[in-house]
This record gives C-alpha cells, structure tokens and sequence, in this order.
C-alpha cells in the first residue's frame, strides 16, 4: 500500500477559523483574516473540534493517491459517498501480471501462503487464457462484419479484457486518486481506524490520517475511532483494547 | 440477475405534481393537491420531464431488491453516490458455494466456458482451503489465549472468511437493497441504459427502468439513453444504433 | 404553523429490518422479507437505533407539507442538504396581502406587538407601492419596444414583484414540501429540537417528530435532542434543563 | 457586492488530468504526474470538458468569500447543496445600521428609491424598538430569576435581537464563505449565469465565473450559460439574446 497526499487547501487552519468566526461576527472577511495569526487559528480550530462544530471544517479539501490496495478495499472506501474518486478500470485497463494484496495473516503462514499464491497463478492464467479466446472469438466476428484482420484483432483485444476480469480475484492490486472534505474525513476516521475495522482498510485510514494530521494538527488532533474522545460505543462488541488504541493515536 | 420494486412512493406523480406547482401559487397545500386529478399530474409532470425541471422529482423514491449480481457490478453500481445501499458483506457471509456469473460471451462458446467454469472452482477450493487453514491457526491462538477449544473454533471461524475472500473472483454473485430518488434515478438511466455501458449493469438499469416506468410513465417516459431524447453526445464513440436503441426503450 | 404528512415509504419498518438482514445474512431478500412479522421488525430496528447504525434507516423517506412558516425558518431549514425542497417562490407569487409569523415574545407584550404590526404594514405598503411604481416604469419601456399597452402592462407586472420583494420583512410567510430520508431526520431533530435551538424551527422539527414517530416509532424512538440518549454535549452552553426536554419528548 | 477567491486546489489542472489519465491507464500516479506538462494538462482538461467527463474535476475545490449580498440572494445560493456554507448569523450578529442591497431598476428611479429608502429605515427603526423593548422585557425576567441588574441586561440583549430580526428586510445585507467543487461550481454556472436567473444571483456566479477562469481556464473556459455550448434549452422561455450572451462571456 502507498498512500500520498497529493494537494490539500492552502492554509487550511486560518481558513476554517476566518470562516467560523464569520458566523458571529459583524466584522469584514478581509479584517477577519488579517486578525488570525497561525497560532490563533489553531488555537479556535481546536476549540470547534472539542465543541464539536463541523461545518466550517468543510472548507478544506484533501486529494489523496492510493496504489497497491485490493479491490476489496475499493468496494468499502467507495461507499463513503462524501468524497470523489477516480479509479483504475478493471473495464480498460489489461492485468499483465496482475498485483495483488496477501493479508498479513496469509503471508505469515508457509502452508496458507501456498494456497494463496496458487490461487492468483490460477486467477492469472485463466484471465490470460479467456482474454485470449474471447479476443479471437470477436476477432473473427468482426471479420465477418468486414474490418480488416488487423483492425479486428486490435478491437477484440479491448473488448475481451472486459469479460475475462469476471475471473480476477478480490486480491487483485487497483489505484485511485480521491478528494474528501475534512468532515467527511472525521467521519471515515471514526469508522475505519477503530479496531474493529477490516485490517486493510484500518491500515489505509491510518496512514491517511497521519498524512494530514501533519498539515492540519488543530484539526485533526483528536481524530481517529470514537474511543480517543471518550467511551468505546460498541458496547458487547469493542475490542476491549481502548488504552493501546489511544497510545497508537497519540498526537507525537 | 433478480431486480423487484420493494417500496415507492405512493402516488408518486400526484405528489411530484404538487410540489411543482407549489413553487409558482398563491394556492395553499390542500387545494393543490385536491385539484389534482391523476390525469392533470400526470399531465403536468410529462411537461416538467420534457423542460427539464428536475427538481421536484427528487420527492419521489424507488427500493429495490438486487440479487444474482457480480461484485463488479456492485463496484460500479455503488459508484452512484446519491442512492442508499444495503449490501450482503463477504466479509460476514461465508460462501458455502458460491454462485457466480457467466458472461454471455462466454456462456456462448464452449472452450471459454471450460476455462471459465475452471477458474470457478480453483477459486472455491482455494476460498474453502484457506477458510479452514486459517481458521485452524487462528483458533489455535484463541486457545493459547485461554478460550476453550469450543469458542475458539467458532470465534475463528468468523474472522478466516473476511481473508479468505480475498481469492473470491468478481464473478462472485452478491445482492443488495438500494433505494434512489427519481431525479437520481434519470441520471443513472442516461448512463447506464447506454448501448456503450458494460452489458451487466445495462441489464440491470433496462430492468429497474421497466419497473419503475409501470408506476410512473410520466416520469420515466423518456428515461433511459441520451439518444431517446436528441442526438447521441458521445461524438466519434457513439455506438452507431440510436436507431435500435429508441426501438428498445419505446414504451409499449 | 401547519405541518403535515404528505407521504412516506410504505411498512417502513419492515423494510428498514429487510435491509438490515440482508447484510449479514445469506438468505434470499424474498425469503428474508417474509419471515419478518411487524413486532419482529419493530424489534430488530430498535435494536439498530440502539447500536446507532444508521445506514439501513436511509431507505424510509418522508415527505412533509409546511405552510405558515418565516422566511427565516426557511433560510434554516435549507441548510439541511440532505433533503429535497420544493418552496413557493417571492419571485413568481405576488404578496396580495402578505401573512406573517408573530414571534410568541413580542405577541404577549401589547407595546412590542404595536411596534411589530406597524412594521408589517409599512412594509406592505412599500412592497405594493413600489410594485406598482416599477411596474409602471416596465410597461413603460416595453412600450417603447413595440408592445401593445396591454401585453406590457401584464409582462411588467410579473418583473416588478422581482424587485418589490426586497422590501418584504423576514416575517413573511413561505409555504414548502420537503422529503428527508430518515438518517437526515435524525440528525435534523438532534440539532433542532434541542433547547437551545431558535423557537420557530425548534417547534416545526418537534412537529414533525410526532408525525413521522406515529408511523414508525421504533426509528424514531429516541429521536430528538442529545440529552435524549445521554448527557448534553453542548457544555457551559447547556439549558440546563435535560429533565423537562425528556419529559417532553417521552413516548407517549 | 465583494467576491474574493479566498483559496483553491493548488495546480488544479494538473490534478484533474492526472485523475482522468489514472482512470485509463496501467502507469503509477507519480510517473503520471511527471509526464504532465502545464500545457500537457491543459490540453487534457480541455478535452474532457468537450466531451463532459466531468467527474475528474471533482477533486478541485473553490473557496469564496462573498460580502453585501442581500438575504434574498442567500436563499437562492444555498439551495444548491453541493457546497459548504459559513454565513454570518442574523440570530447572534447585531444589525447596528444595517446595510442593504438597492436593485438597479430602483436606484434608476428617484420615486420607486425614496418609497425604497424609507421602507429601510422604517424596518430599522423598528428592530432597533423591538430590540429595545423586548431586551427590556427580558431582562426584567431574568432579573426576577435572580440575576444582578447587568448580568440581566447583557443576557436580554443578546436574545432580543433574535426575535427583532425578523422585521429585517430581504435586501438586509449578509457575508458568507461558501466552497464549492469544479463540478457543482459547472452546474451553478449554467443555472445562474442564465440571462433568465434573477439579476443579483446572476451578478454573482458571473464575478465568481471570472476568478475560477482565471486560476483554471481549461476548466471554465465554456462554464456559463448553456447557450455557450449550443442551443438555448429553455424553448419558449428564452431570452433570445444568445449572440450578445455569448460575447458576454467569451474568453478574453
């Protein structure tokens, strides 16, 4: 996995607080601004975030490229719908030699491991296989339709990948590029960094967290699984492991 | 591929109809909407759906009940943000023996369908393998934590399917509920109805237009395809057969 | 104030706990559907709302009329983006004789209300003179353009109320339809009929909380303000008054 | 009216090519982004913006400051959802004298200005007297609720105004700072730079129009109006004057 952040709001800090201090205040955008110095816009953003007011924490948007992650992890990050994706097409882009994720737990065992990589050789050499059956198939078929051998072949080639990706695995490597908002990222980081999360995805979360935690420390100080801000509220089902997970979290 | 209408709005037309009106009278809610007769709403809507005032037909929702699906249609599926969904998890449900789409190319040809079905069961033995092995290690480590080798068995097995299923191919069948408003529902109609959209998600807005045209043909009478209401956009990737298209989507 | 239910999802409880099963279970949606009886849905959503997740309550959606409501209710209420509004318009509806909201403060204090009531009619008066003065000025050109004195007449007559509206007080009377799902609801009425929310929409969101609780009361069984379901979060800035609010928000 | 661009997306354009270009292509994101020249980019953003692939420019994101709009205006520009808001309250801010917007069809006219002028000063009169007597009330309340004669006086001046807003007029002058992705910034354009929208809206998705150009001008460079793409939609409706539209907002 390797998670970049890409670009994110210029001075993200004065521009949450300019634009909370607004709603109070009968003074001018431009004299608001002048007034905040970068040690006062932190301080007031790390008030709004004890008190809970997201809404000017909107105004900041975070761009980040994710590669190497499975396609498993796609289909649970993009259901975060607060946020824009662009992903790699399975539909257009042919696997090589596809990539793919081992999970920790599989890559520690020799005799899981076997099976595992059995597994994607397989996926693998029927991918290549059906690509190249089905790409014969509309081949011919697009002779018949009268293009010439050469334009048929190249065509079908396309067109067949579409198809032989039924059999890829959920493992499989895809990379994408997505813009979220800082609340909605609050929101992701409550939900995906708690324990309880699928460990790829927590791992993703994680690092981006670390990621604007850097550019945007009043922000997201205390952002992460609920347990950092108080009681765990999974009740019977908390990993019943709150203490690491705070140390794990802790501001450096 | 199962797609059924499991809720809307009840007299979906009547109210689109008076919250349309609304906007331009002096008239108060009650007298709008009983001097609605349905001929009149429909009537109205038909002439909001032909200007294009979209608006008021986001009143309106449609839940469906999805199954026999791939997870590469949910994958593209889900990428329509303004829905609701309720998808069965991999990450839960273990797949006894999975089910699993055949693309029409494929279920055409014989050898493909070898290969095909081939790569099928390699990743069911794989998934079952892996389930077991790492279920085995897994409660191995329950138990050396102190569970008895009862709980621990079940314990494991819960949480070796969540890497288990990173072998599960995208043919892999799922299902889901999802609901979408009528405004939501045109946008992911223009896409997706397209003769250029991948075959199986275009089944499944064909169908979900269909039922959803038998309770509102007002609204839905021109849904569908960009070319069912002027020129094709896609310039030189049009797929050349707008002809066959409008035939397809005629209301009957 | 005059709210209503114009509509909602049909057995919206059933269909909440159908979607809910449906992710962790591999039984078919049919299947899942029939075996649910009303007390069993009511249960299983309850205990949903009791565990906070959320996502399963956005396929119930609900449609409100409110007519008799400020134009600062209305600036409100829109900032809610997660629902649909359809609201009659100062642009297109000429104000004969405007209604207006009295705030309950200055109606019981005679000298206030005498202060309050002059300013409607001044504004009346204003909006209509200036109606007519701008309508005069329109007709006026548009007869210079070449129009009859008649089609001029009528055409400025639309335009002007354009203008004139800018002298309309916030009083005013709006009348709207709007479709929340029911997750926007609940974060509608945990903002809004809080205490310490300002009256008028405080009193249109508990008004809309016993309308959408009489058709599914174990969704919103403890919607309503935070100190509902646990201690106030607001802090130094509480009402201080948790007590009364749940006495008043108790099932009745 | 003051529009200022208070921040956005660094190097927008490169950012949008490289997520379109991901969507399609079997290279890393780095190796992506080296490959793209400025004049690379800007070619590429303008050919996704011919062929209306628009969910690349998503990830930029657009910061205004807006000040001496009237309120009017407000409720217009919020109604579009896919944006984020900070707007100066009229509960919490005080109008010392309030500013207002005057409408050039009546600051042309000497009558319809003074009926203007005096309906402005009629409403502030009177929410300066209901902010006097009903801070006088409540501060009599609270005295016999026990708190000293200041602390009662400070308390009721800061409520008061809540209820004398609402003898405030629509042309009352408010600030806010909104943010808005590319992608709504596109549909806000073509609904509001419309010659039909109502002149103050359309004043200021122009201002706005011209400073994204400037920072993106592959992005906006055909943003406006539909008549800058192609037929006017708006059939019988229309204003007619597509051509002095359109050299209204070409590229300078």
């Amino acid at each position: 996995m390797r998670v970049t952040l890409l670009a994110h709001t210029p001075e993200p800090e004065r521009l949450i607080a300019s634009a909370a201090k607004l709603c109070y205040s009968p003074v001018g955008i431009d004299a608001l601004r002048e007034g905040l110095t970068d040690g006062a816009a932190a301080e007031f953003v790390g008030m709004l975030a004890e008190l809970g007011h997201e809404s000017p924490i909107e105004h900041i948007t975070f761009t980040f490229g994710i590669e190497g992650v499975s396609r498993s992890l796609l289909a649970q990050l993009t259901r975060h719908r607060m946020a824009s994706y662009s992903v790699q097409s399975q539909r257009y882009v042919r696997e090589g030699a596809f990539d793919y994720v081992v999970p920790p737990a599989i890559a520690e065992d020799a005799q899981a491991l076997a099976i595992f990589e059995g597994a994607m050789q397989q996926a693998q050499q029927a991918y290549d296989a059906l690509g190249e059956r089905l790409g014969q198939l509309q081949a011919e078929a697009l002779e018949r339709e009268g293009l010439s051998k050469k334009a048929a072949a190249r065509a079908a080639g396309k067109s067949a990948i579409e198809d032989a990706r039924f059999v890829l695995p959920n493992a499989c490597h895809t990379k994408l590029i997505c813009t979220f908002n800082a609340r909605s990222l609050l929101n992701f980081f409550s939900l995906r960094c708690c324990n309880r999360a699928q460990w790829e995805i927590r791992a993703l979360a994680t690092e981006m967290l670390h990621l604007v935690r850097a550019v945007a420390p009043s922000v997201f100080g205390t952002a992460g699984p609920p347990c950092l801000r108080g009681p765990c509220p999974e009740g019977k089902m908390t990993c019943g492991k709150a203490e690491q997970v705070r140390e794990h979290f802790a501001l450096r």
